[in-house]
């Protein structure tokens, strides 16, 4: 390995940013890096370098790093200016043919209310928060989240429900896993089968399937009313109403069924049609699923939405995904604070053994969906719903008369028999998209936005029948609905815009989000997320396109996803890219289903062992779990390195049965390990695959590439290294690089084949999404930042990370110990400092985590990868001063816990015990602490400047789980 | 007048807002009043009646009262959904097609940066402030155009600088007025003449022609270089570059030349060029105007955007517009505050006496260009005006190589001989628009968003010329630009995204906007400003057309504003409405020109004199002067209402000169006068025309109208009745409606003709701003708020607007005396309570209004019109809960006056007197108050939900004025 000498095209004299000629001066580099040129040499000198150059070739091992500069695989390696790069966007997006679509499957039209749309989705203030850990400054998103579970538990009568997954398929796939756990045969541990109803959405089949083989159960489609289920049944899923918009006569039968065989009744529900109809609570379901993304989220190509889970109480504590809940202060207040509860259930926690691999949730989608149904109420919701009734009712009832056979709809859907092809090309001659269900059959669905002139339309320009009086026909006005639904104030307060401005504007007000100061959680790299990036989310090109969409209409998407796809390749160095795993976990488990279809085909299939480092993040066994592997677990050294000899050991003892080892890199203790290209030569000595966690690669950009280490594999952290804002908790995209031989076993699709040009697949097999592109609709902002650095700022961007960790560290040293450095002394991007020695004054992690509050900052990961330290990943975007001012706060806290230390201050005397203070400790009237309230509000000159204030006092984390409480608090019965 | 019945088709069933059957559910409606239904019913029996028709009938006199429905005039006067609306609307954008412009004309592309488009532009925290009279919740926009003032003195190189005024024609008008007042030759008050240089933009000296002649003031056109001035010249107003894009050779010579004939010299100056060009202060200059649109605003057909105005501090006190200054906190901490200065130079002050009618200014839109400049930073705003100045010079150098006459740029703009019609038509072909300047010459002006590809192709396809080597020939890295440029901390350090975010946030947080609660503003209707109505105004269709774009071009905006104009026809019972005065001020000018001019039509010029009740708002005397009419006060009763004997012996007095009255209704006393008939009777049979003031109109749409009342003319503040945001402190827009005898009255334009579809107007004459249709952009917020509500929901907007204040009367007129009721006992819109009685136990209205500010609201608007009083206007868009918190505050209040009334509490330990309360206030640790800090912070239960926090205590105003610093405070000079 050369010394590297490409970060800047001459490392003694940087490139000026601007041209001060003809180029365009819209460049995206200067803006999305924090420190100045200025800034960053300073900073280098002070680490003990002179160039990024050094820097980098200091860090990054000979043997891995890149010799030559990167390129990109699409249009050109250089930077794009943020105008060139949105036309040449816009271009492609032109491309997509948006038509109004009827086709449903789960994907409906929807009027996302401009206020939500602008202040929500579009609001820096909710879309960058990160998940809300810290439950003292994420008060407003933990309250719409319980807003969210409440409407999930009303409109399926069920007694909880999590705070979203990713899709319906992927949620109903969960629900199988809770199956195995949760019912008789499951609890049997024999051989077993899991039933799926014909008629439920194709895509959800898929993906249970993918899931179910996996884990060597199978999988039988028939009818559920009817079939044999067999005496190894451990779950029933049906759809309600189903894929042809029936609704099933006998539905507590089915579920009957399902318990008398010794199964759980699973129901996946259309929100919208439990406004009307009986909710599955009443009928003997156990989990019920759905997706939320008719509650006013764009279809997008499929996603991202949240998916629902509810089921009840008793098997709360099988229910993945995250779940909000009610507590009380730790303080003598003990006011009411919401937080996240139950979390040892989750795989960080409890690795292999958890209930789901599951991580990223769908936190602002579900948070839109909850204000969505605030906006409109009870009274709103169940006009919409009747609303698309009455037009499905209309067009049955229209098309009958006129001798055209067509299904009277349970809710919004009808079937209707004619010469599909004909049909369907009339339909889009007229401007709308059906759904094909064969060559005599055709399915209509009525969403929100449906007007009364589209079916006119639909039915005189593409049936040919006479209308008639359509709102006649479309009256609905007998129907009543559910009695009592949603009575909580929240859903019965906010109708008036203003209202619903200023609710919204109160939660976020009450979260600190990236707009207000940095957030250097280790491992999350919590970088810009650019206003370019997200401009074209919200192009109705974009947003508006059915994922089922017939593909000759949606020639941009591919187009884009091909071009993203191809830079990633260049930038992992792999040879194929899958974007369909929608989130980092979804994408481990894709990764490992590939390298296992791989081994199959070759004849080795019987590899089953999965070798993960003690340090991996918790999805990494538990994924490998799901994939049907057995996990090893290999030791570190004392240095935070993988212990070689260790590995050796077992990956030599595994030789026969080695699948994979699953390795993260840079490691999570933050480091470049120099032994990487050892293990990855041993692994595959001994048979197995190299599966790589992409969750550091905003360190290795442009320096060296998971292909370069030897991986087989990589899944990439879209949310992380590539811009996609963290939305308080997902959406997430976890796609995956790789090599030329798993590229045949990335994730098809049963539905829409996946193009062959965005990358290679297993055609309709092995769906790992609901959506062949899983959530396309995000993807543009990871595109626009790949294309606005161009291949060098990409390159510059891992620099600058490491350039502002190792800033910090420098800066830290002496009043912390920096835990885990490279060979040559330097971190990677991001450090660990070690706060366990503060134990023995009695003060631990808690403590300055919350501290940090007061002093307007979000804590760094805690106790993550090593319990009692902090992680602090302070990403390129952010400038030398924010750095400074962070650093200024951590060593204002050391002297603090100095006094601790020294005795000066008895520990429940000291400030760092009561964080962090609220409004209300410092304002009271009976102060009564040792230290002033100005210490405790204000304990730096600078943040008196945009003073950030935590809602509410340390919340009692074992109250919250000893008494759960999931939902909005009960209320009087509200009565029109 | 039979009694109204006609709001609701029944008023005993109110008609629901949603129809369950086919018809579209995304009313707007119901989103954008406050009082859901069943509340509008009980709020009505609170006050004593069963329906809003009995209301209305009680309220607004029989004889004014509508008897049939209003109808709009387009479309349908059916309301349209959201999506409707926004469909048609769309449509017609679709109509206006967006050529590159290189017209120049003072109107240039520019790219609005996103995180300001977004965060700014976009956003309801800046965009629904108001004007900040509250200093100590509105230091966030405050210092943002403190930042706006610092930049345009650094630009201009003068010593201070105003908030912003309309536009640069009318800066240059106002800063004609001022040589009136401070020239030699305007002191002498003889006759006077105003020099314009003939290369100044010809819609500059169109306006200030029309602005002279009102004034009787002779504009002599020539070159200002060489022309003899004569011994009667105010001032020299020339153009820097021209308009040609030439600099003069002798600047100073310009100045001196001025100075000696007694004048003052006017320099209209481009600010991007002045990050190059030698400054104005450097050259003599008095009075420095232009455009700040380039800085990051879109051109949006000609406004709304920013024009400064700079001069010495030594004319300081005839400075038209809002100054921003620093002063000290009035309490013992005397820290740093900002507030508006010198307030008593202003139209509310000073009336016929005021330096000018000015009242809006563009405040959104200065605090938008001011961050545009902190983004770039003096370096980039130096690389892109040499950027501009390359692509002119690359431009002319090969034109001129390839024998093809070019001008040699002293900036951006070059003007070509050649055969114009033809380059023109090439120019379109190849998607630009150029500036045709005769048979024989067109000009083209670079502007940021010109790429190389756009030079190649004006170059090559439109003069058929070889391109060359357009980086080198672009080259201009020899230009040095000014020393020293803006060394202001602030704008050398938010250059990241990250930074800038954080700042604008910052600056956001610390304002009350209406995204927090409401803003009940007598006089100032601030009501919801709907997303929906926000939506369309950055659409590129909009956004991105230049105002001078040929006519074939543009016809999507002509349709709606015809649309627009037809629709407010029927609102006021008019014939014709004019769209182009930019500003409330503006149309009380225009309107009262136009009556000048018809009566000069008919041979009655001399009228002159113009009677205005003691009530009237200050603008209405100060248009008056200005448009040459001489003011005669006529006085009220003591129930408020005009005094009927003392108005007809005035007139009748007067009958033979009598130009107009100027009438606010409803009264600025919140009353609708019984006696508005026999007053615009009287004044017709004395021969004077009837000037209606609309800002409160909003208690007339669909009830009662201009028309109806008798009046000739009517301006409408589209920022208050017609949704327009108030951005802070603008932008706004005054349209005008007239009666068909003064139609062809109404201004025109003598760049592009106004459509006659639009409305009659007066060819090129009289033009009161500088675009055709003023701010175009913003427009389409009031035809969507109108579309959306339909007929029979500005009806009803009204008579909730009624409602509300009647409410809230009711609710406080046990505990504050509310001053003036109309003959039923009802208030109008808006309601006066007196404060006056709490001043002998030494309560003044501010403690009242400061104290508020704790309590999480604005004040209402104090002491006008009557000194001492609160006037209180709600709007129908703020809901039941919100105005009972807003009595509860008041109330509360009142139990705090009574305190100190009945001795219990002194004055000097009341919470009244220390109002409000800071962070900094409750936090400290010396806590000396005889009221608790929960008293002072919390003072009820619900103000802890959403705390909002005063930035700064109560400003000191005397020592603002006696202090005045305009800028940002000095700083140690930055060196690269």
């Amino acid at each position: 390995g050369k010394p590297i000498a490409h970060i800047y095209p001459n490392s003694e004299t940087p490139v000026k940013a601007l041209d001060p000629r003809a180029a365009a001066l819209d460049t995206f580099e200067r803006r999305h890096m924090g420190p100045s040129e200025k800034d960053q040499l300073e900073m280098l000198k002070t680490i003990g370098f002179e160039s990024l150059d050094e820097l980098v070739t200091s860090t990054v091992p000979a043997n891995i790093r890149l010799e030559e500069p990167m390129e990109l695989g699409s249009h050109t390696s250089a930077a794009m200016s943020e105008t060139e790069a949105l036309s040449l966007l816009r271009s492609m997006a032109d491309k997509n043919k948006v038509l109004k679509s009827l086709i449903g499957q789960g994907y409906n039209e929807t009027h996302t209310p401009y206020v939500i749309l602008r202040n929500m989705l579009e609001n820096p203030g909710w879309y960058t928060a990160y998940t809300p850990y810290q439950a003292e400054i994420s008060q407003g998103r933990l309250e719409m989240l319980l807003n969210y579970q409440t409407l999930v538990t009303e409109l399926t009568g069920m007694e909880m429900a999590n705070a979203s997954l990713l899709d319906e398929a992927t949620a109903a796939a969960e629900a199988m896993s809770m199956c195995v756990a949760l019912s008789k045969n499951g609890k049997k541990k024999g051989a077993m089968t899991f039933f799926a109803d014909a008629q439920c959405h194709p895509q959800t089949i898929a993906v249970v399937k993918t899931r179910c083989e996996a884990l060597g159960i199978d999988v039988v489609v028939g009818d559920a009313t009817s079939a044999d289920l067999g005496d190894a049944c451990i779950g029933v899923l049906w759809q309600y109403p189903n894929t042809r918009g029936d609704v099933v006569g006998d539905a507590a039968g089915v579920s009957a069924r399902a318990h008398d065989a010794g199964a759980l009744s699973v129901v996946a529900a259309d929100p919208l049609a439990l406004t009307l109809l009986p909710a599955p609570g009443t009928f003997g379901a156990d989990i019920c699923v759905g997706s939320m993304q008719r509650y006013g989220v764009p279809m997008g190509f499929g996603g991202p939405h949240a998916a629902y889970m509810a089921t009840s109480e008793k098997y709360a504590r099988r229910m993945p995904g995250r779940i909000i809940g009610e507590t009380v202060e730790a303080n003598e207040r003990k006011g009411r604070a919401l937080r996240m509860a139950m979390q040892t259930r989750e795989q960080h926690i409890r690795r292999d053994k958890a209930t789901s691999n599951i991580c990223t949730a769908q936190a602002l989608l579900a948070n839109m969906a909850a204000a969505y149904a605030i906006y409109h109420g009870p009274d709103g919701l169940q006009d919409i719903a009747r609303r698309c009734l009455g037009l499905a009712k209309a067009a049955s009832s229209a098309l009958n008369k006129a001798g055209i056979q067509a299904s009277e709809p349970a809710f919004d859907t009808i079937v209707v028999k004619c010469d599909s092809a004909s049909i369907a090309e009339k339909a889009e001659k007229a401007g709308f998209n059906l759904r094909v269900f064969g060559p005599d059959e055709v399915g209509l669905s009525f969403g929100e936005t449906v007007t009364r002139e589209d079916l006119v339309s639909i039915l005189e320009d593409v049936f040919g029948v006479d209308a008639g009086d359509v709102d006649a026909l479309a009256d609905t006005s007998s129907v009543k609905g559910r009695n009592n639904l949603l009575p909580h104030a929240v859903f019965n307060t906010h109708k008036s815009e203003s209202q619903m401005l200023r609710y919204l504007k109160q939660l976020e007000d009450k979260d600190l989000a990236l707009n207000h100061s940095m957030i250097s959680l280790g491992s999350c790299t919590m970088k810009l997320n650019a206003t370019a990036e997200m401009i074209p989310v919200t192009w109705p090109e974009f947003s508006d396109v059915h994922p089922f969409a017939p593909r000759e209409q949606t020639d941009g998407y591919v187009e884009m996803i091909a071009s993203l796809n191809a830079d990633l390749c260049k930038i992992t160095g792999f040879d194929a890219v899958s974007v369909q795993p929608n989130s980092g976990a979804s994408g481990e488990y894709a990764g490992l289903l590939a390298i296992r279809a791989y081994q199959q085909s070759i004849g080795e299939g019987h590899r089953n062992v999965c070798l993960i480092p003690v340090s991996a993040h918790g999805t990494n066994p538990a994924s490998a779990v799901m994939a049907g592997l057995k996990c090893v677990i290999v030791k570190s050294d004392d240095d935070g390195n993988i212990d070689l000899e260790d590995f050796k050991a077992k990956a030599e003892k595994h030789k026969d049965n080695l699948s994979a080892i699953m390795v993260t890199y840079p490691s999570t203790y933050g480091v470049f390990e120099e032994t990487i290209t050892d293990l990855t030569r041993i692994t595959h000595e001994c048979g197995g695959q190299v599966y790589m966690d992409g969750a550091n690669l905003n360190a290795q950009c442009g320096l060296t590439s998971p292909g370069t280490c030897g991986a087989d594999v990589c899944h990439l952290n879209m949310h992380k290294t590539f811009c996609i804002p963290h939305g308080g908790g997902g959406p997430g995209v976890g796609a995956i690089g790789v090599n030329a031989h798993l590229a045949p076993f990335l994730p098809g699709h049963t539905v829409t084949a996946v193009d062959a040009s965005t990358g290679d697949s297993r055609g309709s097999e092995s769906a790992v999404a609901a959506a062949p592109y899983g959530s396309s609709l995000i993807l543009p902002i990871s595109w626009m930042y790949i294309k606005m650095l161009g291949a060098q700022g990409l390159a510059r961007a891992s620099a600058i990370a490491i350039l502002n960790a190792n800033y910090m560290a420098k800066r830290l040293e002496d009043a912390y110990s920096v835990l885990f450095r490279g060979a040559n002394g330097q971190c990677a991007h991001e450090f660990i400092i070690d706060l366990r020695e503060f134990k023995k004054a009695g003060v631990v992690e808690e403590d300055v985590a919350k501290r940090l509050q007061d002093y307007g900052f979000h804590s760094p990961t805690m106790s993550w990868p090593v319990p009692g330290t902090l992680m602090i990943e302070p990403t390129e975007s952010e400038d030398r001063a924010e750095l400074d001012r962070f650093c200024d706060a951590l060593l204002a806290i050391r002297a603090e816990i100095k006094d601790v230390e020294d005795g000066a201050v008895k520990l429940e005397d000291s400030p760092l015990h009561h964080a962090p203070h609220t409004m209300d400790d410092v304002v009271t009237d009976d102060w009564d602490r040792a230290y002033s309230r100005e210490t405790a509000a204000f304990p730096l000159p600078y943040v008196k400047d945009s003073k950030f204030w935590p809602t509410v006092g340390r919340v009692d984390n074992v109250h919250g789980d000893r008494h759960l409480i999931c939902t909005c608090p009960p209320v009087s019965v509200y009565e029109e």
